[in-house]
This record gives structure tokens, sequence and C-alpha cells, in this order.
């Protein structure tokens, strides 16, 4: 992505200057932001809300591999997935902190593609960023994100919250983002073996955007809304549909049952896993990185999301003491387990 | 540190089980938290005031060696340093969230030493642990911080507000924090070339201590107060007093004029550097990590500072033109160059 480019060294330049350089292309849109990264710490007014934040941390090789990772989709995909903490609690993000541990490797155009990244995802969704640091690495790259966002007092919605009889629902479809890193990782493996051969990814557009663009379902809550819906508990599904599941439950006291032919899979999903001789279903409850937002309601707020076609009913709260089970396709019942990938 | 006691593989708990096990130290003490880290955000109420917000990342082998950094003292060091950010602008931490990265060369133990470090600060401080996570890492130590505080927006001070004849001053020594690394480093290499001999640090205590266990100014923030001193303008002490001073300035548009003879170095520093064959002015200039306030406040408010035992006035503001300036104790004048050990 670099080639047709310079490199400027980060010590010939200066991490001070750097960090004003790439702070250069952002600027503030956002009312509560009263600084930018100009200080030791952003200064925000949140009026009568009430301030959401979250962090992540993601390490080279271990959260994501830059061998078919572009640095501008990692800077998109550091603001997307933060952002989407932010929107599983209901709320809206408003602001980003950013810190980066890069090593030698890394130039400065590495580190402007990469704020490329996090600007036109910052962009898309009105998010200001108010802090950036960068530090040295032994290790390769390490990004660290905090999100600010805000959430109405009467409209914030936690994991907890779930009752006996509610409805549970999933916006988008499951398991299309691990699906598109099993067929990248293929490919690595391919082109590992075989240099001159390019990685065939035609055809797979879809998982691998999922996984190399993921975006937080701003739009989901906008429509819950629109629709005069408010949830009674709420999670981001970043771990894997069982594992958000799960939490929600714990957090609620409450056990659920969900039913196999109700989980949305893409069918670009369904088939790629086919062709790996992969079961959909385990890939749907447990394929990290979607970035759904899991979510309860009332049984009477079933008319207003029917036809919401984001969004899909997959089962409904149950007693604590029914336990977590899945309702398989020829009616069997098996317990949830969680063994999602952890993204984090 | 870990010797005495078993070894708990992380696997073996499971990274969510010892998120939680590790949480339970904590509890929340501020109105403003209105959730702990059971959530994928922190739900935070900051009423009327300003939210300040500031986040760290600290990386093993670039910034702390646990050759000699006990994790007890990381953690405690990690709450200190971020809170060190929000103290430098006049504000209240109040809250700090955490994101671990940790090789499997770290025990369930060995986490659980460094959080509670952590604890041992946010209990010092009144801040309360509002997110938690921990995350694989193929490189040892890696420690993400957030920090979250308050802040009346009457009192809040940043780095512009400095104008020209005010009085520059900070708080407490320079340069002690460094030169206790610079003895830890000693006696590292002491030890990699002959184990058998102890560390010699009997002596050293207060540099030492100023190196692994360093303080957030909450102190001085609430001597000022007190006082009746609102300063025009206000920076965290974290690179060195020179960066300190010439951030303040770029972001003030204004030079300085400070003097060697009133810089504050603490008579430990002084010898030890001396022992060192060091000049203790480049330290107390470009030593890192010292996590002092340096602020200006107008002439007037001279009489109200001038008992206060922890503030030294070291120089006053100047037009721009005038450059930025250290007057040597043989009166020549030497331009101030940012040459600061840089923390992160």
């Amino acid at each position: 992505m670099l080639e047709n480019k310079g490199r400027l060294e980060v010590s010939q330049m200066g991490k001070e200057e750097l960090i004003k350089h790439l702070g250069e292309f952002f600027q503030l849109s956002n009312a509560s932001s009263l600084s930018g990264i100009e200080n030791d710490a952003s200064v925000l007014k949140m009026g009568d809300q009430l301030t959401l934040t979250t962090s992540t941390l993601a390490i080279e090789n271990v959260h994501f591999n830059l061998g078919y990772f572009p640095l501008k989709h990692l800077g998109y995909k550091t603001v997307a997935a933060a952002a989407a903490d932010i929107v599983g609690m209901n709320g809206t993000p408003s602001q980003i902190r950013i810190n980066i541990g890069a090593s030698n490797r890394f130039s400065v155009e590495a580190l402007e593609e990469f704020t490329a990244g996090v600007k036109f995802c910052c962009e898309r969704y009105g998010i200001d960023l108010v802090g950036l640091n960068i530090t040295s690495s032994n290790t390769g790259l390490i990004i660290g994100a905090q999100m600010i966002g805000t959430v109405k007092e009467k409209e914030l919605v936690q994991r907890k919250g779930a009752a006996e009889n509610e409805l549970i629902c999933v916006s988008g479809d499951l398991g299309a983002a691990y699906t598109g890193l099993l067929i990248l990782n293929r490919e690595m493996q391919v082109f590992a073996v075989n240099p001159t051969q390019q990685p065939d990814l035609e055809g797979y557009s879809y998982i691998i955007e999922r996984q190399l663009k993921p975006e937080p379902r701003v739009d989901v809550i906008e429509d819950l809304k629109k629709a005069g819906i408010l949830p009674t508990s709420m999670i981001n599904v970043k771990n894997g549909l069982a594992n958000a599941l799960l939490h929600l439950c714990q957090q609620s006291d409450c056990g659920c049952t969900i039913y196999e032919e109700k989980l949305p899979v893409d069918l670009l999903t369904f088939d790629t896993l086919k062709e790996l001789k992969i079961v959909a279903t385990t890939i749907a409850l447990n394929g990290g990185e979607d970035y759904e937002v899991l979510f309860t309601i009332k049984q009477e707020d079933y008319e207003k999301i029917k036809n919401l076609k984001e969004i899909s009913v997959i089962g409904h709260i149950t007693a604590a003491s029914a336990g977590k089970n899945l309702v398989t396709n020829d009616q069997k019942l098996i317990e949830l387990q969680a063994q999602g990938f952890q993204a984090e």
C-alpha cells in the first residue's frame, strides 16, 4: 500500500511533530468537544446526558495481521469497534482518543494511512478525535482506543434489564466477519506456499468487508428510536452471539431459548462455510467481530419491530432456572456454551 | 514477588472469569460512577461539571522493565500517571478503565499483584475502576489506561492561558524519578554480570520511590484552591520540565525565562547525579516521569503562593519574541530545548 510513496522515518519527524501533523487532518464537530488533542486530557461537556466511555486494545499478530489487513482499514475498524460498544448501550459515540505504539518498522506514511482510516470512520459517524499519542513499541503495532459517547438517562439500556417472556432480537447477520477471516487466512497460507499466486478473493467481498471494515449499528439504534421501541436490555455482539447472550442473561438473572432456524446468516457466509466444511450455526453462535446489537424487547413491541428488515427475533427470555438453550432445527435442546472467539 | 504463591494459568481460569475475579476487589465510591466494569462501556453522570478524559499506553521493555519494576508498583504507577494528566488541568480524577494485554508468562497471581497496586492507588485518590479488559499479548505485558475526571467550568486550566509577566511555578522537585531509574538500571547491569550480588539500593529510597511509585499532585491542586489561586495555565510535567514549558509557551503563544538557581532539585537527586557524573540541571530540565504540575500565576498572586512549601517560582513569562530561555548560575542565557525523555 505504501510502495508508491516515499518513506519518512518517525524519528526524522519526531513524535510530537508527527502527532501535530496527523492531528491536522481532523476538525472538531461535536459541541461537547471543548478541546481537541492539544492538552493532557480531553475536555468534554456532556450537559444533562450520561457520559459513556469504553476502551479497546489491539495488538499486531494477536488481533490483526497486517499481511492481509491494510492499515487504512485497521484505522477504520479501530473506530468502528470502539463505537460499537457505545451503540451497544443505546448511546451515540461522540469522541475518540487513540494511543499508538509503533516499532520503527512503521514510517510516517504508514501512520498517515492508519490515520486516514480513522478519519474516514470518524467523519462517517460524526466522531471527534480528541486525543492522539504515539509511543515506541518493541513489537510491531499496538492500538489503544477510548471512545466516549452520550445517552439520555431515560434511554440508557444495559446488559441487565431483560425479563421473562421478552423477545430476543439481533441486528444484521451473524458469523460473516469470522468467515471472512477464515478466507483471508486461507489465502495467506496459499501465498506463503506460492508467493507468485495472487489471492483469490473474488466472490467473497461481503464477508471480507465484514472482517476488514465493520460498521457500528448506529442505524439500528436510530431505527428503534423511530419505531418508538426502548429495548429492556442490550449488548454489543463482539465475541459471538452465544457469549453476548450469556452475558445478558447473567446480568439480567434470567434464562433464554433461541432457535437455530431463526439465526440470521447471510447466504454468502452460509455457502462459504459449506465450502470450508464448517457448520454455519457454530460460527453464527461463536464467530467474533460481528459488532451487531443483541437486545430484548417487551412482547407488546413485536408489532412495531416485525417489519424492521435489519432485525431478527431469535427467541425469548425464560426464568433463570430454565437454563440457556438453543432449539436445533431437529428440535433438540442444546445448552448454550460461550466458546466465542475473543476479539479482546 | 510471586515465588511464595502457587501459579494458576490465565487459561485455567478463563479471561472472563479472571476479569470478574479481579473486579471483585473494587467497589464504586463516586456518585458519578453509574456503572462498574460490567457493561460494554462505563456510564458516568457528570452533572454540571466538565468531563476530563485521558489515556496512556505502557509497553513492557519500552516503558517499564519488570526486572526491577514490581507488578504491584506498576499497577500503582498506571493509575498515578494517568491521574497526573487530569490533575495537570486542575481537575479531579474520578474513574479509570484498564486494558491489559498479557502473554502466557503472566499467571493469575501476577495479574492479581498488578491489580492490588491499581486498587491501592485508586483507594488513595478516590478513583473508581469502571472498566477492565484482559487480552492476549505475544510480547509480554501491555497496559492501556483511560482516566476520567471532572472540573468545574470556571476552574478548568489549560496549556493555553499564560500571559507576559506572569510567574512560572512548579510543584515538588525535579529529576528524581529519572535519577532513580538510572540507579535501578545500574544495579540491574551489576546483577546481569554477577547474579549472586544483591542490588545495593540502600540510601536511594526517595529517588527509587519517585520512579516506582509516583504520586499525582492532587495535594498541590487542593493547596492552590485553599490559597484562592486559579492558575492561568497548567501542564503535567511528564516528559521533563523543558518539554512541558515549551508546550505551555507554544499553546499560550508566549516566551519564558527561567533561572537555573530556582530549579527545585532534591539533595539526594543532586548527590546521586554527582556520583554518576551527570549535571543535575540537565536532568531537572529533561528527566521524565516527575508528574509534577507546572503552572503560571498572575503577579498579584505571589503573596498568596510564596509560603506554600511544595511550590517553587522558577521564572516568568515573556513575549513570544523574547524566546524561551534559561538563565544559568553564571548568568548565561541558554535557549531551552526539548530533549525530554518521552514517557509516552
